[in-house]
């Protein structure tokens, strides 16, 4: 691209030996072309070209690549190498449109100067990567104790991008986790492209994809080190931090973690889920979980304190209806935070009433791009822009109310009940009941009817569970009593043939077993439910 | 990269003001580069580069890029937008080898103005969109009564391709939805490298796709929207025009094109499967379909349509074996239109027994490729070129029969005979005699028994039934006066507690029930039976 | 792309006629540039762009772009056409730091001059491919009687390089199959870097990927032709040469080779399962197994082959312990040759032990892997580096031994164990005792108990299934005198009615059937049992 700013150019400067100034990358514009600098920094990467050896310098402050030519393809001051600390002399020219500069002198530095550069560095990034906290957009005793994290977390966040280093978002599948991701995108795509000018930096150096399990598991690890190494083999990229968000806490995405360890990925998660142990903490960057800090996770869902940290890590981010749809989409227990993030809802135009339709339609709509990021059509579905979702919303909310209450129809008289002391069991055979891909899904079904008997046969003590042939997800109503871990340490005592594992909230979960052992897995199920000591 | 080879370039033509003359985009040669122009149309697509601001501007006639220059990334002419009605001067360069304009004027339109450019820009499009209708490839009254629809397919498509939006062309996945999509993309595709100057734009504009159900499904439209959403994003591409073929004229497959209208999708159907109702025209640019003008579909099937609308889109297309084979593939019931096009495939040197070997193998060959575009294999698959195409058929037609035979074997075998009245029903139970990914695929089973027992025992009255799970594909003979349709009128009022769905022609279909339901299903249809007056 | 415009330029050098100088493309240098030269050679592809034409040129010794130039966009030089044999004059220039040439005059040779031409080329790939062979890394009478094999297939890989063909290597889904697709990799890497200078070659011209089934399948097959197809319409490739490793000995590769061959790709096999007869060798380059000269495949597996192979294609690849842990992994029976890979292997710091557990992961992630190619994270599981790998492994191999240790004690519990005259048969229903997708698969599984009842039970004669619906796997001791080939052809003749078919080796092997006859084929294996005759 050729524009042509200078006729004379060739003419203009003279090529005496000029005294160059000392410039922080970051400080260098267009105006500066055909001027004559001294850089102190790190070479991130060098790219050997058919014609001139690339390196890629960066001093905390930005970014520049410098060309130093030898011959066509020939590898030029072959002393230097990626990773070095090093000071350069150049002339700015541009190539393209894009800065760049041309070496008259390179050298690494000496031990001394190399920690200075280095102490400066950290300095500059640590400036840059500040937050400035004035105030949550509630206020809430989670928000106050989760406060260091979350602010631990936006700074983190903030390095990694001005470091140049991808970032990777990894979220639950349902409507709560995709608010959790997606308010963080909204957050750290606009830094993206400050820092890298645009164009296609966004795709570059940003992913967000959910996963399938409701925890992040070491396939989903596996993938996305191995995509991470071919980016690091193709494009010299850096390896990612990863944001696990609505998954993250349990002991089940510890080897996960750990495995993108070894490759060096780093990992913050933020999520809500009960778990047993902390294991989590020590390996990740940050941990946020309302349980850290003696808290409940049914009060504050993944995707409200998303949206929060999204505030931090860039005010600017257009995130304001999001926490309240979380919540409500998680039947989140904590009318007060709700009833403000509502507030604040409304003033961008969103109703109580719109944001359940939108949340059900993300439920639906995730069942359908399953692994597909779709960056483009979940923006639309969180209203960018607005009129669209609303089209959208309107034209998907009738057809997926339907298929729900479809589903309950069928759930309905399919379902068992047993009276099992003053409990009901109600149990629904899934795989006889509905075909294959059904939606709503078997847990969504099982939720559904679980939701319905209490109200049609108003009972309070009721235990659902959705039966498969190797598997149960399970809801229970508080006075039931009912405790999914209770019912995994009791069926491994009564029955370890059938090799039962599970895991879940309080009231609602899901166990695992042998599928031939379906039938004393769901007699030993009705044992338990007798041997519990009744709450009333 | 820029080392410079002609030092004195800077220096050999002179800057005047120069009056310059207003020209069409479509109009403009190499010749002129270096000449000043003035040019009238709209801002399609604004790029800001690392260097100058690049506007594409285009009036109907063709496309040019402009660049702006006021320093290194730094949007010039902010006052102009996409969208916008301008006035340019410019002078033709050249970059890289392509022609573009260096701005040194751009101003909007007045009102006046850009109504007169709207106006000069649609009479241009109308002119270049125009098709020169001769005659079909054969006669035949369905193509008399559906000739307006067709035309007004072919300039929709034409139009798209002059306004550069992309075409994305979804059809059934079987013999004939494959020639229904194939000979389409055969017409397109030349068209789109002339408007783009050939390069990657038969890729970028162009993408074909099979469908895995046998309606456009919502799947298949929020994959479709998303994938253009992102192209949108990253390329600044338009919404693309979807041409749906051999699909698309049913009930189902009005929520998923009411998605896609959402996003700015426009569709265009061209289906000969029957529908209750139409509720597809009101919401597609051109819907057909020969039950829309009182034919039935049984008589030309969607190859055949599509094979003339590509002639009517490009005369040169080169699609003439196709339709024989559609309609072949399709047991479509029109003696004289099958025997007029097998005459025109015999000139091309395509004979009948050929062109069934070559449906057989597309069938085939689509199972294995599912979702694949596999362009290129597809066009071997087709005849491009004919010494490959005859090549692979010869290989795989005789392993695909042993493989039919060998499923006709087990399914003869394994059939339950009944008589009911004086209708002879068969069951396959499918899930117990095949393994699963079995070829040919359980409707194809079922119809090579159906098509058997008529031959081997004499009857004419025959109903088969592949039975599933959750599901049967059904076939039923003239005769035996079955109707899918009433069918599931009569399940739905006598076992509503199955929530029976399903669709199809009048002697072939499918239903869908709840898995535990499947003997009462099965009863009932037995009683279906009983109840129908036989035509004898 | 230059074409030009400076009009004075034509004045600053002297379009004399400077008498070129003949020479070899792979002799030019970028000390050149600015010369003149003659070349003869063939074209291998022509671009048009929107400025000059490019023609492709290349003699065996190199390519080079050349560049005519009649006006933007306009073929130069219509005459010349893609696989002509011509004789040019050129200008060596550079591109952007790329040598190309631009033509001052070209046309096609004579007939003569284009056999001398062929002759001259044929000489110099053979040179180039040319294999010094000196010794295998270690002694064994199958490398020896391999020995031409191995070389040619050597050869036919250079070849392909050097003819800038791409290269596929398709290997089974095993640890020892990952190692004999990875030791060719590291060999044929860095030789297509070194003929197309780097950069993204070594994606461009190089895929591997595993085979979902046992064998090279039509599926394979179809998916690589369609890619291929794609990527010589797209980029003007060659059609690939595809190496099968660890698979396509077999009359089921036979198909998909063909099917590939139609197309132009070209096949090399190297493989150590049994066949009955060898369909194989006809159809490719070089077809390699130890059964093909009278040895026995249990005792040099495929990645033991492979590595050899690798070092007479690159006698610098760095594979020294996979041969050992391929073999360890195959439980190759054949101490000697184990015992010398081992002691290269120790040299490199990999113990028997190590070797093991690496074998174990690899098995493991090529479970979660499936299809992806996953080139980089397949390097670290293979040692690159070394102290990534030992993380890894520390870190999986716990992990992975308590999956199997789970799995082995679910099986133990859920065998049902028969004596059927001396031989003791062992059943394990898999789909009863196993959760869909679990690990370790169902193979394995029947191979841990297999191994596990004659160690505990110090038995001998034993035969092992794992039943699935439609299917059985299958492991026998050498002392049960049993043969998969034999049951097939029992079952075939008892129960003609059950369609059964399968394969493998003679002591392990899988057998299919339809589903509802389980029960009919479990008796006839049974009876089967009884009829062989004992071997003591």
């Amino acid at each position: 691209m050729k524009w042509n700013k200078d006729k004379n150019k060739k003419f203009t400067h003279k090529r005496f030996e000029i005294e160059a100034e000392e410039i922080n990358i970051g400080a260098i514009t267009a105006e500066n072309i055909d001027n004559h600098f001294s850089i102190k920094g790190f070479i991130d990467k060098i790219q050997q070209t058919a014609g001139p050896t690339v390196f890629f310098i960066s001093d905390g402050t930005g970014m520049l690549a410098l060309k130093g030519f030898i011959g066509p393809g020939a590898r030029a001051y072959p002393e230097i190498n990626e990773q070095d600390a090093v000071k350069v002399k150049l002339k700015l020219s541009d190539f393209r449109g894009s800065l760049e500069g041309e070496i008259s002198y390179i050298s690494k530095l000496s031990e001394q100067e190399k920690t200075d550069l280095i102490n400066k560095i950290k300095e500059t990034e640590r400036k840059r990567s500040m937050v400035n906290f004035s105030s949550f957009l509630i206020k809430d005793k989670i928000l106050d104790k989760l406060k260091d994290r979350l602010l631990k977390a936006a700074i983190e966040i903030k390095l990694a991008i001005i470091q140049n280093r991808p970032l990777i978002v990894r979220h639950h599948n349902d409507a709560d986790g995709y608010s959790a991701g997606y308010s963080l995108e909204r957050a750290i795509i606009p830094l993206i492209e400050k820092q890298h000018g645009g164009g296609k930096s966004p795709w570059e150096y940003y992913t967000r994809a959910p996963c399938a399990a409701p925890f992040y598991e070491l396939d989903d690890s596996i993938r996305d080190t191995a995509h991470s190494l071919a980016n690091e083999a193709k494009f010299s990229n850096k390896m990612p931090l990863i944001v696990i968000a609505d998954n993250g806490s349990s002991q089940e995405d510890l080897l996960a973690i750990m495995q993108g360890k070894v490759h060096g990925i780093d990992f913050i998660v933020v999520d809500h889920h009960f778990f047993d142990k902390d294991v989590i903490s020590p390996n990740t960057l940050v941990h946020i979980n309302p349980f850290l800090v003696g808290e409940d996770g049914t009060k504050f869902s993944a995707g409200m304190l998303c949206s929060e940290l999204a505030k931090l890590i860039n005010p600017e981010a257009n995130i304001e209806q999001i926490p309240a749809m979380a919540g409500l989409a998680d039947r989140i227990d904590n009318p007060k935070a709700i009833e403000d993030y509502l507030n604040i809802a409304k003033k961008k135009g969103y109703t109580k009433e719109l944001l359940l339709k939108i949340a059900s339609v993300i439920d639906f709509v995730s069942s359908k791009l399953r692994f597909m990021e779709a960056r483009e059509y979940i923006e639309v579905l969180f209203g960018e822009p607005m009129e669209k979702q609303k089209e959208l919303i309107a034209l998907l909310d009738p057809y997926i109310k339907n298929l729900e209450s479809k589903g309950k129809e069928i759930a309905r008289k399919a379902a068992k009940i047993e009276k099992i002391k003053d409990t009901t069991l109600q149990l629904l055979f899934i795989e006889e009941n509905f075909r294959r891909g059904f939606y709503p899904k078997p847990g969504k079904c099982t939720g559904l009817i679980h939701d319905d008997i209490q109200i049609t046969n108003k009972l309070t003590k009721v235990i659902t569970a959705g039966v498969l042939q190797d598997a149960f997800t399970m809801r229970a109503t508080e006075e039931a009593n009912f405790s999914v871990h209770e019912l995994i340490a009791y069926l491994n005592k009564n029955i370890p043939e059938a090799f039962v594992e599970g895991g879940g909230h309080k009231n609602a979960g899901a166990i695992t077993f042998i599928p031939s052992k379906q039938k004393e897995v769901l007699e030993e199920l009705r044992n338990y439910i007798k041997s519990t000591k009744s709450k009333s």
